[in-house]
């Protein structure tokens, strides 16, 4: 198909389209003339990913194309393309960090052990996480690993079919987009759940 | 304390804390002189609070403006500044939404009844959750509302500590900044566990 029906199939623009072409996060399609491409289904497809990741899950273009990347390196296997999705989802953070997030970097390492959670040595989520606990601690929260505890031992079953779900599907391509898609959409559910729930038990619990 | 002295105490730079001051994010500190001021721990205690949202949680300024209006506005009670917090989080939604949105709202309405969720009928979260919802529906995902019942029976476990542990706060402020800060961390913490969780699955049912 040309751009213009391209455009119309996944509802984005053609300005949009031109610009996910120029920065790599759309594959060229097959060149038919000096200046135009004949575009396929993969196309609507990778673009109802890009505008889900973008409006939906709120990502900055910079994490857009380094998860996507991740998506389209055939050479790496479906486990390490799993992970290498769910690291271009974070920024890696940088080496000089404080000493309370130090701490609490270590008792995350000590914690997924204990859990034997296998995760990358390059996986920023670790350290995402001990910036997370050492600002709860600054604020005085009272946070202990067996809260987190609490958390996984909940998020682990939750997951699992979640995994089953994405290894099931016809190809390699399909499989790690299901997966990336429900990373950052599942875990925006969550959130907005809990910010429900944070208002109803906060309205419940009002003397008024 | 002078702006010098309010910077190496925050740990944010001067030129920040300016910029901050200019958009309102900080309110002012006493005038002594025409070009000093003095500032208290307050100023110190608000600047952390800043700095948490921007740099962990990752809420654009504008995001960051409309949450800390909220908790300034000392006119509205505890209660609906703990949801007006929550409601400065998210962008609220454009009125044009595709049919598969309207009708996902429709059944997050019916949901949260059943489940008795008094929400202010403002709140940005409902309609985010609908879009999160049409967006899954859209990559297939076998999504109904009994799935997000086992969600919301863990999280409503889970923040009921939370609001129990911000209301017994010395001040209003304070309650308002410390529901603030954990919804917007914590909520964190659980997309970067279930990240972590869905590494480790995903490696352990790895035939490799």
């Amino acid at each position: 198909m040309k751009v213009s029906e391209l455009s119309r199939r996944s509802g984005v623009s053609v300005a949009s389209i031109k610009y996910y072409l120029r920065e790599g996060l759309l594959p060229a399609g097959q060149q038919t003339a000096t200046n135009q491409a004949d575009y396929g289904e993969l196309h609507v497809r990778r673009l109802q990913l890009i505008r889900s990741l973008i409006d939906v899950g709120g990502l900055p273009i910079s994490r857009v194309r380094a998860t996507l990347a991740a998506v389209d390196d055939e050479a790496t296997p479906m486990h390490d393309a799993f992970g290498a999705v769910m690291h271009g989802l974070d920024e890696v953070p940088a080496d000089d960090r404080p000493d309370d997030v130090d701490a609490a970097f270590d008792e995350v390492q000590t914690w997924m052990a204990s859990r034997k959670w296998h995760v990358a040595p390059n996986a920023p989520a670790p350290h995402r996480l001990a910036e997370l606990i050492a600002t709860l601690r600054r604020f005085d929260f009272p946070i202990s690993m067996s809260y987190f505890d609490a958390i996984s031992d909940f998020v682990e079953g939750v997951v699992e079919p979640e995994v089953e779900y994405a290894r099931a599907m016809p190809d390699r391509t399909a499989a790690v987009e299901t997966m990336l898609i429900g990373t950052v959409v599942i875990g925006q559910v969550i959130v907005e759940i809990r910010r429900l729930a944070l208002e109803a038990v906060s309205y419940r619990s009002d003397g008024s």
